[in-house]
């Protein structure tokens, strides 16, 4: 596929931020070696530098299932699985997020919605509404609703089928969901069932919270922005016009289910947007999962079934992690948020829906990391290496030209970071794979950011 | 006073229950004895039907102010003042809620808002939004204002004055409350205080909820039914045009202040409106306040300030204890909607605002209590005297008559607490103090019910 047909609108590549990033996509694009053993892939650590001691990490059991699949936890726990598949089963693997009372099981691997008891066992109650959009819904709400209803005739599903694109997330929308459950009469003991990407997955997850104070809650993610992100961790809300994210709840799903056979559908240019926040989850805490993308970026790219598992995976590992240490963004879990800062100043500035959210971000980390190097805090080569990686994944690595500086300015003084009055930032700082979180910084470096990436 | 001139309108006091209900007013109409030791009050348990273990009441230490103050506590572990109060405070009670990381004090008492160090203890950030309503701003903003900023001026107050009455309690005004924070620039560091009724608090309290996922927030409220029902608990929420409170979300505050004084302003029909809820803790809890009640609902009528402050404190206390044991209603907690199922069928049927939430639950009551009767869980004296005690109060013991069988089979029929189709009710059963909620009952009953008390 060229290019060309996968380039957000406005891109705008050249740029001029303060090194030369001039790095050629050959250069880099090295042959891509297959992912072996994925099934057996054990995980290691990288330093961080927030302050909090990494979890021991516990060698997992290994489940075998035909001879192929297999079972790696990610919690610091190792989990039971109460309720272990039969062996027809075609599940992958499963990553536990831990929460206490709160935990819940993130199962990835190819054909899981032809699994019918993966679903079912996490429905509470008689009834589920599902909440999908016009793009989702003809390609894979049938195959859901039989999921949910196969063999189990007490079940009865609704839906309902919401505009697609990040400009529809908003209270507007969300009410339908309301509209739809209450005039269904569903009552407390339902669940909700967000079927699609991230836009889909915060409103109904904020649905979820809110309706009747809480109800059941799954998610069922179709894009790799929300199978590596936004599934994981339990924030949900909608947009406000002056703002992202700005209305919404920490709620957690009783169950995620990726079936990277979803992915077989989706557009290039929302698979790049995706691969923005894989390539987040290596700068900010696993520098050898960074250096795996840098050699394999071209198999994501090709949607390589491998390496698109292996990279789910281990970035829903890596946020798994983050969320069960700091499940109310206290702290660590706000790096996270790399790029994130400019990027919704992007998002909020360009007008929701111009560009991908992965887009903004890949974008926002470019700045974040020229940023971080102005104040001196990591190397030149950094630098190199993660314009390098974005340009690969056909991302973007400079703002549209319509940002200013004052844009910047104005949006980024509502972002959610801010604590009384001031901007904390999520930089790159040491050896790769090590960002702080804080307010601390020269606001030099920043002015100087901003104006080298903004034509005024 | 007139009673005429606090009735609510189309209020329909001819009986067509099941049970001669014709006790007169004057019958148990007793001189009202003064209150006395009110600041020694020990709580006693009555029996209740709901299977679970009632706490052992520990004697509560009594701190002496200015020798006429004094603390009680009524959660199950006395709580610690981590910082008292200087010896010139007017402070008189705390009841404290116990939710673990999410207890909270409930600080009740005359001249209240005249103390700067009990509201600014529990500010978080530097930037607080008031919210209240166009009948509260010109009588408290000024003086909440005051209080909070009074000797610290790193405090910024901004206030949102939203239109009053329940008709207004929906998600366009909720939205003023988050485009005013978001306007002002408000952060995660920030307070938002509710200063109102059980709507200012409930759309407040849901504002702090969602805004960011969650800011801190503090409850003033300023009616009878606020103090003694709505800001106990962390319930919030906003109503839909087909049912109440079906859009909220389980949130607590940091505190509750409420200054007694407050009350002076308070018409008439409010005021009653609010007995409703304190008669409901003592039919299904507290029997010995139910009589407390009976001998002295002409002096709560007439305002007199020590009756005000026990009945309010003993129902926090009641409302405490049960929120202390099921904070997300998982059954106990669900004792409190005693007449709130039939109650919220009359507010939505009749259109939110025609009556107060206090006359719909008195209705409400008769209605259950009526159905308790019917199926023999209940003796014809407790029948007599709910009745009496309503009808002393100025409530309703009827619903208006525009409401049909059909209307309330309907609207009762979106109720929260119905579960997978069933309709579970509070009902008493046994002696007095005695509950149940169930949905297992004789549907006769219920039928016979509402065609008594229905027209059509």
């Amino acid at each position: 596929m060229a290019a060309s047909a996968t380039a957000p609108p406005a891109l705008r590549f050249s740029l001029k931020p303060s090194i030369d990033s001039s790095v050629s996509r050959s250069e880099t694009c090295d042959p891509f070696p297959r992912c072996r053993n994925r099934d057996l892939v054990s995980l290691r650590s990288s330093s961080v530098s927030h302050g909090l001691s990494r979890f021991n990490r516990v060698s997992s059991p290994v489940l075998k299932f035909d001879g192929i699949r297999s079972k790696v936890m990610a919690s610091s726990v190792p989990a039971v699985d109460k309720s272990p598949l039969k062996k027809s089963s075609r599940l992958s693997t499963i990553v536990d997020v831990d929460l206490g009372d709160r935990s819940y099981p993130i199962y990835i691997g190819s054909g899981l919605l032809e699994e019918p008891d993966l679903l079912q066992r996490h429905v509470h109650g008689k009834r589920v509404l599902v909440v999908t959009n016009t793009t989702i819904a003809p390609l894979y709400l049938d195959k859901v609703i039989n999921a949910l209803t196969c063999g189990n005739s007490n079940i009865s599903v609704e839906s309902v089928i919401l505009p697609d694109g990040e400009k529809y997330k908003n209270m507007d929308t969300l009410m339908k969901v309301f509209d739809k459950a209450i005039e269904s009469r569903f009552d407390r003991r339902s669940t909700f069932v967000a079927l699609g990407g991230g836009v889909i997955g915060d409103m109904c997850g904020f649905a979820a919270a809110a309706f009747l104070r809480g109800v059941n809650f799954i998610q069922i993610p179709t894009t790799v922005m929300a199978q590596v992100d936004s599934s994981v961790g339990g924030k949900t809300g909608i947009n406000h016009p002056l703002g992202k994210n700005l209305i919404g709840a920490f709620y957690q799903p009783q169950c995620v289910l990726i079936d990277t056979d979803t992915l077989n559908t989706l557009p290039d240019r929302e698979l790049a947007s995706g691969f923005a926040e894989v390539v987040k989850y290596g700068l900010i805490r696993d520098a050898e999962f960074f250096q795996w993308q840098e050699k394999n970026m071209q198999a994501l790219l090709a949607r390589d079934p491998s390496a698109l598992a292996y990279a789910i995976k281990r970035s829903c590992e890596n946020k798994a992690e983050v969320v069960s240490l700091d499940e109310k963004e206290s702290g660590l879990r706000a790096t996270l948020n790399l790029g994130h800062t400019f990027g919704h100043a992007i998002e909020t500035g360009f007008g929701y829906g111009q560009w991908l959210h992965g887009e903004a971000v890949a974008a926002g980390t470019a700045m974040a990391v020229d940023m971080s190097y102005r104040l001196g805090w990591i190397d030149e080569s950094i630098v190199k290496r993660v314009y390098n990686i974005l340009q690969q994944a056909k991302l973007p690595i400079a703002p549209p030209e319509v940002m200013t500086v004052e844009m910047f300015k104005s949006y980024m003084a509502v972002d959610k970071k801010v604590a009384d009055g001031l901007l904390r930032l999520i930089l790159l700082k040491g050896p790769l794979g090590n960002c702080v979180f804080t307010g601390d910084y020269d606001r030099n470096s920043l002015d100087k950011t901003l104006r080298a990436f903004c034509e005024s």
